[in-house]
């Protein structure tokens, strides 16, 4: 080839993409300037939060974060919003706990938040010795002749070692999932675990057990790090000492609710399907702001900010509210069985459930080829701060769409380490979102869903 | 060259970077696991925040900052701790301010801060009719007869789309530091200024105002984003309606301070010297936590680490806490001429003055050659959180230094969304500030002073 034939060529290959990021460097500009000039995200979580509060599956206020979102969804021009129907289950926690470390030197109340699924004690309450263990495999140690009849206390803490919470986290919640669960097997009659914190603090923080169908369900809850620290020392000093626990949560039957969800038909290739989405629900204590109201605003800033902008996407682009996440993920199910039956092919589903903090990361659930061509387009994301495409990541929610039709997860991952001083506590409350944190969430996501809906994953 | 020979040379080249890059590694996990195990920097800034409070330039907390710091950093087990005295101006507020918009349909209170090193009103007020100004240019414009005998209230917001709000400070922060003095040029009795904030809040923000010499010193004030918009459409409403205000603020005379500064002498190049600072001073509202109580205990940890993990620096290595950045930048002046003075060839300088927030950027301002080498540091710091390093930074107190002796700086920035949520007001509280963050903070410091310790800039 001769040096000018070459520069043809070249200039043939490469200009075209140089021609296309700018235009979507200009398309991302737009919408970056829509939501911080004239952003709802900020406003409905407010309204979330304050007026219609914490919402955990089955409850009132869960019932009132359908119907609002589906509101707000139906002012701003999409195609469609819908309910999806889904049975979730109904746990309510009753009347306040009550927790006492019962020494010889006096009695010691101490907060505590039942464990999400769990069942109640008797109505005269449970009064037993504690074992503290710190992991599984020192309970099966042990062994029943340890366990049996006591509580069993676990108290490993999140690996402050960890960079990122996240890693801790995963790193210590087998007690709050497993904990009641193996521990009745050991005959133990009740379970505390310390919170999932990094911090020394004074929350107690709730978050799911799970039990297995042929296992006794003993009661299970949640203390405070400092009360941990507290009831070791305790313990320490007096092994015999005894906890009284009186738990008033039951599991009623299943009740009917719905996922919604809000669509723009695609103008070139409406087959295939572009979600993002957080889930409506949360738990029963604080407002779920950051766990997962962030999530659930922002994602429905995403299509409001397409309509305003007027940007047409060519697939079609679905916000996914998906109700159940934090104790069945029933809503999440349900949305990948249906899609799977109506044989809606999902390309790509971005979930935001790691708060509404700062942008920094997004974690990418891909097969090489798709994530190889996402890669191009990071440069486009530096400007709204995030700085990093991390391999893996995506969200429980949008999981089974990967399990079912090999869908890529995209997760948001914004800067990750106060996201356990609120999760599943009292604390969770709108106060603690940044304005400007959270509508760079929704720049951030808008705009991936742009170029997911644009240039698809082929 | 054949292929043995080849490789041969290779590995003599490479080898001993790869060695390095391990040992440096090493090493700045060590510093990691030791501030995150075992830190001091958080309760640290408890005491100064808690105990001390805030500590404004001559005021006696100030002086209890300055003993506080002396006597810490005296039980590190550091080679000398001593004190640089440094002539500080006094500037204090005396009683509430009071400020007041009087309508024909009532007055209304506003919450007022007076700017720092403002003088304060006449003993009965000051009342006059206001004028609405963007900015300096449009004061100009108007000019004398617009301006004379009127309060000018300077309105004009912090872009919100700047993605950096340090950008958009810089963008709107001449109407704080120059307006009073541009103003009075023109005859103006007062100016009311726009807080230095990205938030509609109710926080008055205060911060430095400038006076010339020879321009006639007027008062003035700042007054809350919220406010700002309110008075703006009061006078949209009623454009000759009057505002009210008292301040009984003044400067006295010059009192003496400190610069407290730590040493650990280098083992091979002594007479190279490495410095990590922040401002001891703060303004004398809220705590000081963010700005700059953050700075102060980071670069006190980084010291104490270093003797902690038993690093002994081939550079000597100085922990300086600046005296009076906040209204006067005596501390930071004082220090760079008593540098010149005593020949110490400063090689490298590195501020944290930006709040305790999770690490994200280092800003360097360096010679080519220089920023080259510092670039291949860069990989040892992402795990800690530091993912970019940015050209140009440094800080208020350490630039001069820059100036005399060419000496690079590195800023330390972290994520920079919330910093003017607190700047200069009272919320600027220890309960802002996260454990982890400020650790993280500290040991990214850590982990460039060591570098630059045992490398140099040559």
């Amino acid at each position: 080839m001769n040096k000018e034939l070459f520069l043809v060529a070249w200039l043939c290959l490469v200009l075209p993409n140089i021609y296309a990021q700018n235009v979507d460097s200009l398309q991302i500009r737009k919408i970056y300037e829509e939501i911080m000039l004239r952003g709802k995200a900020y406003q409905h979580l407010d309204f979330l939060c304050n007026k219609i509060g914490n919402r955990i599956s089955g409850s009132p206020q869960a019932a009132a974060s359908v119907e609002w979102t589906r509101q707000i969804m139906d002012t701003m021009g999409l195609d469609t919003v819908y309910l999806q129907a889904v049975m979730v289950p109904r746990w309510v926690r009753g009347d306040k706990e009550i927790g006492k470390i019962m020494t010889k030197m006096g009695n010691f109340e101490v907060r505590l938040t039942a464990l999400g699924s769990s069942v109640g004690t008797e109505e005269k309450g449970l009064l037993a010795p504690v074992i503290e263990v710190k992991d599984l495999a020192e309970l099966k140690k042990l062994g029943e002749k340890n366990i049996k009849g006591k509580i069993v206390f676990f108290n490993r803490p999140m690996n402050p070692l960890e960079f990122d919470p996240f890693d801790a986290y995963v790193g210590a919640v087998d007690q709050r999932g497993s904990g009641a669960n193996e521990a009745a097997k050991y005959g133990a009659l009740g379970v505390i675990v310390r919170s999932m914190t990094s911090n020394q603090d004074n929350f107690p923080h709730t978050g799911n057990t799970r039990y297995e169908a042929d296992t006794k369900k003993i009661p299970a809850v949640a203390i405070s790090t400092n009360d941990a620290e507290k009831l070791s020392t305790n313990l320490a000093q007096e092994p015999d000492l005894k906890f009284y626990l009186k738990l008033n949560c039951q599991m009623l039957p299943d009740v009917l609710s719905y996922n919604v969800i809000g669509e723009i038909r695609g103008s070139e290739k409406p087959e295939e399907y572009v979600i993002v989405g957080g889930h409506l629900d949360s738990w029963d204590i604080g407002q779920g702001a950051h766990d997962d109201g962030a999530g659930v605003v922002q994602s429905m800033e995403v299509l409001r900010i397409f309509k305003r902008v007027g940007y047409k996407p060519k697939r079609t682009v679905r916000t996914v509210l998906f109700m159940n996440e934090e104790n069945g993920l029933r809503g999440g199910n349900e949305y990948a069985k249906v899609a799977s039956e109506k044989k809606e092919k999902h390309i790509a589903a971005l979930e935001s459930d790691s708060g509404g903090f700062s942008p920094r990361d997004l974690g990418i659930t891909a097969d090489e080829k798709v994530w190889q061509k996402m890669q191009a387009w990071r440069a486009l994301f530096e400007p709204y701060g995030i700085l990093r495409f991390l391999k893996g990541g995506g969200g429980a929610d949008i999981r089974p769409l990967n399990r079912t039709q090999n869908t890529t997860l995209v997760g948001y991952q914004p800067e990750p380490q106060r996201y356990f001083n609120y999760h599943h506590t009292e604390a969770d409350t709108f106060d603690k979102v940044d304005k400007r944190e959270l509508e760079l969430g929704a720049v951030n996501m808008a705009a991936m869903i742009y170029l997911l809906a644009e240039y698809g994953t082929e």
